[in-house]
């Protein structure tokens, strides 16, 4: 077994690279999993483990190689950790992994399905509050229009706490998503502040996609001009400003309760 | 008019205490708000505003004095202002505002109350979401038991994006909240993860709180037991972990839409 001792080791920087730049992640078609949940629901989500790192003192080889059987175990030093962990409270692994494409033609839907589609989400806290709605909810996917993050960045593989891994995600161009809605004959509506009707009043038991764009500008004219129908959640406040991920639950969770659960 | 130019100057020394600890606020009985529509939020809200400092190279004496008419002002240089800014994008103004007992009695109900409740909220982030969605919702107030963290600190008057100043709010132990809603015959409903009835299959147009606990541990056993119903919202995914600020927007929402908003 391969074990490393110095920051400086080739290897290692190589991952640091992976933890700071989206092009480093792009290029070299890997990025970084921190915990060992994370590490179990990727290999269960259908993701390739390159090798795992561990750090004895906190995680010990048999639990490195229980998390991910069957991979190569490096372990390191607590220099080595401290220089990749990105989280706070930390389990003592980390596991490199290969991304997945996330195309709109590899996403498998059920006869019936349920989507979010969320467009140039700004916040990784934000992506991540929206994929763990979207797995307390079982949708048929997410896709992320016209994105603006790697979503392989640590912070959104982080905040979304495994869900990343649990969900099918897409990525694409509004244009092409709006294809595919159609071209799948899926009923999609978008959420917007105004000319648009009350949200609780349309029927989401078809197949269905609900559109949310960012909290400062909303979504782009051309989701609002492609919908089936435009909606808004009422709101009755002083301020009426609503976090995105939190208005995308309250619509994700009116067209469950239509479909009864 | 006052100028100030230095950061050793005791009232600013002071300012930065009460930005930094909560025993100051609590001891002093004031606080710190930034940016124009908050001051001008807390203002609507009834708030007490004893000085309002500005910056003029961001925010003119006019500004100032239009955001807070009538209120001693204070001229300050690009030093102190950038020592008591909290946040990153900024107004050049700031107020020092006293702040309120957020007592249980002082609430004012409607006749049909809808009302959230949380449990030791642990983030502020979570609190300034919570905040945000009972503005949207125009709820009667949010009542937060046993708080853990003072509600006039930073980055919980930031996060709140001034739905701090928009809502009534009370705090007090579980103990004096049941005690209060028993004595106001209002329903209480917690949201639990076991032994619950799907919230949508209940009742929530008679006056109602929504009770729900901490992401990491729920809510304490004397809410559970004490509630006219535990409520959960149906889970199907990997990982059923649902920001709190996520879970109580999708029971307010299907009270609203009970209720015809």
């Amino acid at each position: 077994m391969k074990q490393i001792a110095s920051i400086q080791n080739p290897f290692i920087k190589s991952l640091v690279l992976l933890q700071e730049k989206a092009k480093n992640r792009k290029q070299s078609g890997t990025f970084l999993i921190e915990g060992k949940r994370e590490i179990s629901l990727a290999l269960k989500g259908g993701y390739t483990i390159e090798s795992v790192l561990f750090y004895p003192e906190i995680c010990s080889q048999t639990e490195a190689e229980k998390t991910a059987p069957n991979t190569p175990l490096v372990e390191i030093n607590a220099a080595v950790f401290q220089k990749l962990a990105y989280r706070d409270t930390t389990e003592g692994i980390l596991a490199v992994a290969q991304t997945k494409p996330m195309q709109l033609q590899d996403l498998q839907l059920s006869k019936n399905p349920l989507i979010l589609i969320a467009e140039a989400p700004e916040k990784p806290g934000n992506i991540g509050a929206l994929l763990r709605t979207a797995d307390a909810a079982n949708l048929d996917a997410v896709i992320i229009a016209n994105p603006k993050s790697d979503l392989y960045s640590p912070n959104i593989v982080r905040s979304s706490v495994g869900c990343l891994f649990t969900n099918q995600i897409a990525t694409g161009s509004t244009a092409e998503i709006i294809a595919f809605l159609k071209d799948q004959n899926i009923n999609f509506y978008c959420a917007t502040l105004q000319n648009a009707t009350a949200y609780h009043t349309q029927d989401y038991t078809t197949p269905t996609a609900l559109v949310v764009g960012t909290e400062a500008t909303g979504l782009t004219q051309d989701w609002r001009d492609a919908a089936n129908q435009n909606i808004i959640i009422p709101m009755q406040g002083e301020i009426d400003s609503m976090n995105v991920s939190v208005a995308a639950a309250i619509l994700i969770f009116e067209a469950k309760r239509q479909r009864g659960f």
